[in-house]
């Protein structure tokens, strides 16, 4: 968020559990203390106009408890829990009538067994408050599996979400950004893909969608970001199985699917946070170019980016980089490649060799 | 530049005078120093791997013997000082046969008068090693007025350049990045605006040109580029007269007529500035829209520029705002507004509404 801030005049400071995080590394005001402890989170909220987060895992107590000592809180605890609690969300969802995955809380064998019945092997099992060993999402294909998981999760003190295995055709994602006075804009929707659960590439806008099916996704977040109270932007990921859009995941905060407006779009989705936390009007969200191509750098063989990258940028003079400053372990996000243009076939090429020329993963193919 | 440097994981060192300074307020690793002190200039550059400049007013010697204590600073001060001194600048451009006004070194009434019998009045009178008290270029329309400029320029230590008064249909701007390499990339001729002596408006890329005309001042820039061996940005503002184009003033960074290439181009000055000086690949200079208009933030009757930029970009969205994080004092530059798109006289208006409501020259007119 710190280049945009930068652009519009706004003094960011961060809380940053050591000075080598990435944002601490590009804010003079960074505060190091520890996001769970209550003391710390008082004393960095002190001067701060708005709080905001680029991760959800800050307690909702601690949070509740600043919002009751005056501090403006971003989205706010009671938004921020359905991104926090998965059961929660997949409860507030299906009563509000938005379409989701065939789900159910499972403490017991029985539960398990009666919601197998209903929706048939393998199924997806989640830790409810989110992951832990850089786990939280588990395909089970039968009950014995399937009770290993539980007892794992349980073990973690937390609560069991099961959901169907929906059989998709892609995976897409909308993304608004709302706030505090309800006024919200819309990106266009995009297309997501994985590679073993990380997202990989994101295309926009989505090339293999109907109009009414994005028009759908679109609907799906506005009235989730309304429902839920939502500032700042809000990421919804959906499954499109060709005949209906389903809810997968919540994230408010800047997020991995909107990274491609840094450079496809008039207002990125981190100028747009900033303006939303802020309760400033919002900007606009139209393409600057008819497709934009993200691609992740995920860690590879190169553990020095540097040669990599001049060598890649040489060839290709138009891929617009992204480094993260953070130390490269295999798989792990440390920054992005978009690449604008007209040429979809031609920019995902560009995009994905700049990628793999950077990480190194193209002399693993 | 700090934007982009931590976009491309480039970790910057700003020298400031104070921690107040624009850079300095976005910079965690700020210098506070001086930079007409060679051992300020000695202690900041330690650990650095290049250093460059936002302003030319580094004093020369300082940097030579920076470079004799083997530093790497770009551009080299043997093409920095060509930037510096305005009559070493004519000297070399004349000889190279690159078109200029016509000019002369002038220390005498009789070189007065001997140079205004052969050019006509008004002249323009220049401090050789740039401006003082805010002044630096004098528009004489005779004798005596001519000769008090001259005493009062020598009285600051200066030699004086005189130009003749060039009748010019339009400003125009060529830049240029350069790398020590050689290998260089040319941005689209822009068309500049001034409002008593200052850059107020750039369309890029310029209107009102002839393509004939547009790469004879590329061509022009780039033969300057590669003569002083420039690296990093080089900005070189013409005359357009109808029937030839004429170098007016050089710039060795990033400058006032690059600004719409942060939200008009695929690589912006400043990161072509950066990946220049640090020998990398440079970027390429496409436009990502048809048309860009900058306008620029002139300080006016508005202190306190929150309510107004609020309400400037409520009404305008797709407006791109961009603050310096200066006080606001009357004339000067605080800031500047992009806006890019089809419709160029639409632009125009956008970006003049949104810049007047800013700054409150709206109320004034």
């Amino acid at each position: 968020m710190q280049p945009v801030a930068i652009n519009l005049g706004i003094q960011l400071r961060v809380l940053a559990t050591s000075a080598n995080e990435s944002a601490a590394q590009v804010i003079p005001d960074a505060f190091i203390g520890d996001y769970k402890n209550l003391n710390d989170l008082r004393t960095f909220a002190q001067n701060c106009d708005v709080i905001t987060f680029d991760h959800e895992h800050v307690p909702l107590e601690a949070l509740k408890q600043l919002v009751a000592e005056g501090v403006n809180v971003q989205p706010n605890p009671d938004a921020l829990q359905f991104a926090q609690d998965k059961l929660m969300m997949r409860a507030a969802l299906t009563e509000a009538g938005i379409p989701c995955p065939q789900w159910a809380h499972i403490s017991t064998s029985d539960e398990l067994n009666d919601f197998a019945l209903q929706v048939g092997w393998p199924l997806v099992l989640k830790s409810a408050r989110g992951g832990y060993d850089g786990k939280g999402v588990w395909l089970v294909e039968d009950e014995s599996e399937a009770l290993a998981v539980m007892t794992d999760i349980n073990a973690h003190g937390q609560e069991v979400l099961a959901e169907e295995c929906v059989n998709f055709t892609q995976e897409i994602a909308a993304q608004v950004a709302r706030n505090p006075s309800g006024k919200s804009v819309t990106y266009c929707v995009v297309k997501s893909t994985q590679t073993y659960g990380i997202c990989h590439e994101v295309i926009a806008p989505c090339p293999d969608i109907s109009e009414a099916t994005s028009q759908a996704a679109q609907a799906i977040a506005e009235k989730i970001s309304a429902l839920i109270d939502v500032t700042g932007m809000l990421a919804v990921e959906l499954f499109d199985t060709g005949s209906e859009v389903l809810v997968n995941e919540l994230a408010m905060r800047p997020h991995n699917s909107g990274h491609w407006s840094m450079d496809g779009a008039t207002t990125s989705q981190f100028e747009n946070h900033l303006r939303a936390v802020m309760n400033w009007p919002l900007g606009a969200t139209d393409l600057t170019a008819p497709h934009t191509v993200m691609v992740n750098l995920l860690g590879a063989s190169e553990t020095d980016l540097f040669r990599t990258t001049l060598s890649a940028i040489r060839q290709h003079p138009s891929a617009k980089v992204h480094l993260y400053g953070k130390a490269v372990k295999r798989g792990r996000k440390i920054g992005h490649v978009n690449a604008s243009g007209d040429n979809l076939e031609s920019l995902k090429k560009l995009a994905w060799q700049v990628a793999n020329q950077i990480t190194g993963a193209e002399d693993e193919q």
